[in-house]
């Protein structure tokens, strides 16, 4: 391990040139016309990583329906390093797409062109999501081969090129391989989240799931004039904005009752997990441009963040949206929100509960309109455990590169892979993050600190000899 | 009078000649493509005028800003037919311009060629608005140059190209010539609105106004993940939604303290206007398409129409308003609602109330967003009287013309060159409709009756013949 911690810390800037070649690629899987540059990172990868001795396959996905028009949906690259039966065998995943990201968005330079700025932070799109991780791997690999020394573990590399618009394609791959190609992995390492605030690795061990609900209102046959039917009709807005308006209360307490119910209890061992986590409510004031929190105590933001649920409204469709003025009556409007969901909730019950609970508010409103709420799509939360072997081995590796035990997070939002592995592979999964929360994953002026990128190497590398040690 | 009747009665086809080439120019001012057809309809109207023997003037009204790019204003047509000193001069006014049509929204014909159907309507987009009633005028006068006659007022037309659009630039030409080329005029006539319902002719003494507001809600720098921030900031959309929801109640009573104590109280002699007004339930069932009316009486629900004020709920700008779900916090977004205000309610008064309360009702939130509600625009009421002498000559005719006397009504919208008219030239006007209620102005299958087209025509000759004679 010293060795290839060495090597790493020398070979630093040939790493950074293979991130400059990589994020010159505008591989934006949300624009049909870089549908082609996808394509030609897939092979960027698959070069790289059969320069490095990998055993490389990629799998066609078929096509995806575009508004109506037809695109090929780039490949899986599926790549094996080693393949020792006396070794464990560790699958990483990562994404080669990106963003779409243009200079007049607010960009300061070209983001398809990798710079360090003065404070050594490499600038462009791509760069700390998922580009840099990806190549984190690669480096590792590539820096066993130059030393001439094994790997500790066989690697399964699963890349996909859809992340970044709904893993088209993906779930199917991932439950079909799980007894073919996946069938020998031990355990999954996923580097596409970001640690908590700026100045301490972390290890992830939570998301949160989400339900998202749509809840319409149909009234008159058509949209109406506001000046010859306003007052003499039951207006399905005045309906919508009502029970939309009894979902949550000011202070980001959920109001359908029940749901509380369904919530773990915190454990006095839980909340000491809270202590310590490198955090300042600053760091969401920056985060958010504004001074906006709810709680003051970083204890009970980031509770309320990670491991209590919430309930946000997006939107109406079918009203006026546009600027300036229209006088109408929408016919049919959609009320739009997700709640996102904790341990133990159950998808089944909070849409049962969320449906019941708006029916009966509707119901006292006395209106004539039709009423309807259900849930458009869920995906459950998920929930490891630090004190697993995997875990174990990551925080090893962090104090091995960092000096500092990390952060152990949750996050508020959903990796929905993460779930697809751990079911369909029945093997742990761990987050283990190589950029900043300041990072701006899918902001203008993407970063990744070098350090990150160098240490990240490091530490990705790390962890394999660490967890080639442990039982898992 | 007689005379002039038969003549009519004598000359229907000729009269659907000219409307059916007025129809066949597609004289669209809300479509750029159009404008050279807005333009080709003036013409058509300064030379069927010219050929009556009217002295003609346009106006250039400039430029229009459309969407960056400048069009040519259409110019409004100022006619004059008599010159009679010792005659009063009655002021008409008409639009020529039309709604968008394509065969595709759902028209049986093509919007742009006028078809009578077997019920013996006269199907065409801008056939009833407000094609039919221009050219009614134009009827009258071809009838009296046809017969030898004098007419027995003087009339000056305005004809303006851009209602559909928002009459722009007519207001200031109005006002700049109420003491030129508007001076010698004794009252005002408009024919632009519609029936009550199918049966009966009516006079239209009133129309509510309307006060515009936008309600914004500013929270975080930029729109924010869901997941990452849902249940940590106040959000603005929930903030917006509660003071919506808090604006009017499901039976349509407004709750903004203060408003009702300006509305005109109800006499026993206005109360007695509401009976037999020929309206019957069902013709609200069938224009709404559903039966979501608030009231079952026809009585309360047409004093909610006319006579209360009403807020309607239109929709919300910055929120998600697409198809789909999206996780999106909004970081700003604006509710925009309106208040039809009626007798004696003042705009700046309402103003003054509904920021006073939703100020108020924010405050109640205990929210660290920012907030702010503020008036867009606003139009008053206006309401003249069935009493006054230019009504009571557009009674007379109308059961000279009908055998009947006419419903005496008001009307929920607005109509601002009403006011403007009433304001710069300070004498009475009248709206005197041609068409029926079901005649589907900016719908598919715009008609106009052949008979409403016919009798109308006879009925604006009639009313100028009555108001000549009576003391104004």
């Amino acid at each position: 391990m010293e060795q290839f911690l060495e090597y790493v810390e020398k070979h630093q800037n040939d790493f950074v040139e293979r991130l400059r070649k990589a994020v010159a690629i505008p591989s934006v899987s949300g624009d049909p016309a870089h549908r082609p540059d996808v394509f030609r990172m897939s092979e960027f990868l698959v070069d790289e990583l059969k320069a490095l001795g990998a055993q490389v396959e990629t799998r066609d996905l078929g096509k995806q329906d575009w508004h109506g028009k037809e695109l090929d949906l780039p490949p899986i690259v599926l790549a094996t390093v080693g393949n020792d039966p006396k070794k464990k065998t560790i699958l990483v995943y990562g994404h080669y797409d990106v963003q779409p990201a243009l200079l007049e968005d607010g960009w300061n330079t070209n983001p398809f062109e990798l710079v360090e700025d003065e404070k050594n932070r490499l600038i462009g799109r791509g760069a700390t999501d998922d580009k840099g991780p990806v190549l984190g791997w690669i480096n590792v690999v590539e820096a066993h081969k130059a030393l001439g020394i094994e790997l500790p573990v066989n690697i399964k590399f699963c890349l996909e090129g859809m992340e970044e618009s709904g893993s088209e394609g993906l779930d199917p791959l991932i439950f079909d391989e799980a007894s073919k190609y996946f069938k020998d992995v031990d355990a999954v390492c996923i580097s596409d989240n970001y640690w908590l605030g700026t100045t301490k690795p972390c290890l992830t061990y939570g998301l949160r799931g989400v339900s998202y609900f749509h809840m319409k209102v149909k009234g008159p046959a058509a949209d109406l004039h506001s000046g010859v039917f306003g007052g003499t009709i039951h207006e399905p807005m005045v309906d919508l904005v009502k029970v939309m308006s009894k979902l949550v209360d000011h202070h980001g307490k959920i109001l359908v009752p029940g749901i509380y119910e369904q919530v773990r209890s915190l454990t006095p061992e839980e909340q000491k997990t809270y202590d310590n986590l490198a955090f300042r409510i600053e760091e969401l004031h920056d985060a958010v441009g504004n001074k906006i929190n709810i709680h003051e105590g970083i204890r009970e933001t980031l509770q309320c963040r990670w491991r209590n649920p919430s309930l946000s409204l997006h939107g109406i469709e079918g009203a006026f949206y546009n600027p300036g003025d229209k006088t109408v009556i929408p016919a049919s409007v959609t009320g739009k929100f997700s709640i996102r969901t904790v341990p133990d909730m159950e998808p089944e019950k909070v849409t049962e509960l969320v449906v019941k609970y708006c029916n009966e508010e509707f119901a006292k409103l006395g209106s004539k309109n039709q009423f309807e709420v259900f849930c458009t799509h869920g995906g459950n939360h998920w929930l490891s455990s630090p004190d697993h072997p995997n875990y174990v081995a990551a925080a090893k590796a962090v104090e091995t590169v960092y000096k500092v035990k990390p952060d152990l997070t949750r996050e508020g939002g959903s990796i929905p892979v993460t779930l697809s592995f751990q079911e369909a592979l029945k093997k742990n999964v761990l987050l283990l993050p190589m950029g900043r929360g300041d990072d701006g994953a899918h902001s203008t002026n993407e970063k990744l600190d070098k350090s990150n990128y160098i240490q990240g190497t490091q530490l990705l590398g790390a962890y394999l000899y660490e967890v080639a040690k442990i039982e898992l």
